[in-house]
């Protein structure tokens, strides 16, 4: 017999998988249920509405990231990046899960579209055959040039721009 | 009298306002129509449902990409760069609403959260009175590193890691 713990761990793995695939508003509790092949019931047994399941997968990653924050003493540099690397890479699958959470950009198939637009600028940047280390740091270059019109949308442009291509153009150098 | 298009336009403003603020699962036509202050069949002669007036606000910045990664060729990186800036600059309302638009991100407060953690992070590696080109620094660092683990998460972990985490260095090194 299953114990209910499992069951629960079961439910999470489930419903990871299907909002990986659809998105976390395409997803149903009864699509969740019928692959496991338990009863709705049984499911909310465990957890109350989706929104509570979706709760339980990501506060993981929410509570390691807060601990990290709190924890963390200013000092070695590299030692953090390294650290919180290792960290966002353990839970790399509910960041995908975030991101492809919103209804809009699973219906625009934005995601998907997105990496091909960051395909073509690398292309674009460093060639068609590039070695992995310089596609990741290009994607360390774009991806953190798109950051910054979001956190600093309330910095001046020029003063953004000029420190976002400098940043882009340094790792790009590597 | 007011024309039409203006008020196509108005909609897409009060939307774009609303979206932000609140997500776009959470909003409902009804609220944008009264907001503006017309009837839910007004909106509805120029929208046919949530998803095509959202459709309508992205499609300019997707518009926008996919010409830009079709017509550019290789050659100038720092001019790339600098157009590439001047564009996701441009569409930085739409990404945000992007950002914003997961119901699931909204309910966890997880934007803000994100944002937390960054300043905490920012504050470890630089202090707390970093200058503004610092801290676009490091968001370029950081950001870029957490777009690494999902744009690569089919490469060896030693790889990105060494990779990504030397990249993070560099800038902030500048």
């Amino acid at each position: 017999m299953t114990r209910p713990s499992d069951t629960k761990t079961r439910i999470q793995a489930v419903a990871r998988e299907l909002f990986l695939e659809q998105g976390v508003q395409n997803t149903s509790l009864k699509q969740i249920s019928d692959r496991l092949g338990i009863t709705k019931p049984a499911l909310y047994y465990h957890f109350e509405s989706r929104e509570d399941l979706v709760r339980s997968i990501i506060q993981p990653l929410i509570d390691d990231l807060e601990r990290f924050v709190a924890e963390r003493e200013p000092g070695d540099g590299r030692r953090l990046l390294e650290d919180y690397f290792d960290l966002v890479w353990r839970h790399r699958e509910v960041i995908m899960m975030v991101l492809h959470a919103p209804a809009t950009l699973v219906e625009l198939d934005l995601m998907d579209r997105m990496w091909a637009w960051r395909k073509r600028l690398t292309t674009l940047l460093l060639g068609p055959t590039p070695s992995n280390a310089a596609r990741i740091h290009t994607t360390v270059a774009l991806g953190g040039m798109s950051d910054c019109v979001v956190e600093h949308a309330d910095l001046p442009f020029d003063e953004v721009k000029a420190a976002a291509v400098e940043a882009a153009l340094t790792v790009l150098a590597i």
